[in-house]
């Protein structure tokens, strides 16, 4: 589909639009594995924080990415699956990019939340309206609230405001993490056909998606003053 | 008090038997220090898990800690003071505790849990009995529940019968824990009189507390395998 009105995407519930089960429980595993290591590594970046309150803001972040787990997680038992065999395949390619990118300070790690949040959430959000209810709804109930994105963004301003020399460095290291994001992304795309197939027998017009997920995260940049 | 009797602790809200403010925010400004550590601790353990299923259950409890520390934070500013600063005088002492007592691996970081988890629930239980209504009843409250402690429990156990020589050297681990743990509270007591002459105060008989901690401790010990 070339754009995002639901009619494309059916929730009518009739058999023969029904996505396969294959298909649903890979997004489901990626999406649940991917709440797990959101966990993990906000927890682990809140140790950065300048202090306790930051700190403790980032944390309770955090624990909200582990309430989506386990609603992932349930609706995986719920279909039969076995969420622990569902998340596996994604094992290594979100291991990969985090190793790859391990944020040095506290801004380093609100990029990485700010820039790489959004744009899986956006991601997420097209894939959903292929999917029929309730898993579509479970899907865009999870994505993140924009508490944190709000709160990523105030504080990278100020960072900006009080040194415009971050700008650059926190520039490039966004860039950074959007090239590693596309390359474990292609690599799972290339491991897991299935995730493919589904957007593809939807009738997803790629080009016109990576566009759309270019433009906002291009517009996201702009607004905390770093640049593409 | 020599007894864990109510009766010693009142909670009918007369100003004379009312412990000071100023030792009431150090109690929950310490509690809640140690809840956004333990949130931490867990998450950086759970990474330690021999698979996603332990390590989601792991999370899942780190993320149980976050609630509590909202909770105990949301008193401390509704008695008009700041959490940041009620947490900091804390923050040295618990830090120091935990640089010492790295867990090396999945075992010695549910040993940890186990041990450390409880001897701090035991104690804050004995120290909420002295407070009134409504700080008694919260702290009460934001304690473990046994489920992390029947999840650790049952690990140790399943891990002892596999190997009973872990038995030893994870015995050895819970009295560096201790001992740690013991060095660090005597600092805090040092260096903030008021939570010492709280319980003091309340006629606390720090040599009957002492020993019911530890005989809690080693009962603890030998329901898993381990010896005090």
């Amino acid at each position: 589909m070339s754009d995002l009105t639901p009619a494309a995407a059916p929730n009518d519930g009739t058999p023969v639009d029904e996505p396969p089960m294959e298909a649903v429980v890979d997004l489901l595993g990626m999406l649940a594995y991917g709440e797990l290591v959101a966990f993990d590594r906000m927890a682990a970046d809140a140790r950065l924080a300048p202090d306790l309150r930051r700190r403790a803001v980032l944390s309770e972040m955090a624990a909200r990415e582990i309430t989506n787990y386990r609603r992932l997680a349930g609706r995986l038992a719920e279909l039969g699956a076995d969420p622990e065999a569902a998340m596996a395949p994604y094992v290594r390619a979100v291991s990969d990019y985090h190793e790859q990118t391990e944020p040095n300070d506290w801004l380093e790690g609100l990029t990485k939340a700010y820039v790489g949040d959004a744009i899986a959430d956006d991601f997420t959000r097209e894939v959903a309206l292929v999917l029929a209810s309730p898993d579509r709804d479970l899907i865009l109930d999870v994505l993140h609230d924009s508490e944190h994105a709000d709160f990523a963004a105030d504080e990278l301003r100020a960072a900006i405001a009080i040194d415009p020399k971050v700008a650059n460095r926190l520039s490039m290291w966004a860039r950074r993490l959007v090239g590693e994001a596309i390359s474990q992304s292609l690599r799972v795309a290339g491991e897991r056909p299935s995730l493919a197939a589904l957007l593809a027998g939807r009738g997803t017009d790629f080009q016109a998606l990576l566009k759309r997920l270019t433009t906002a995260h291009t517009a996201r940049m702009g607004a905390v003053g770093l640049n593409n």
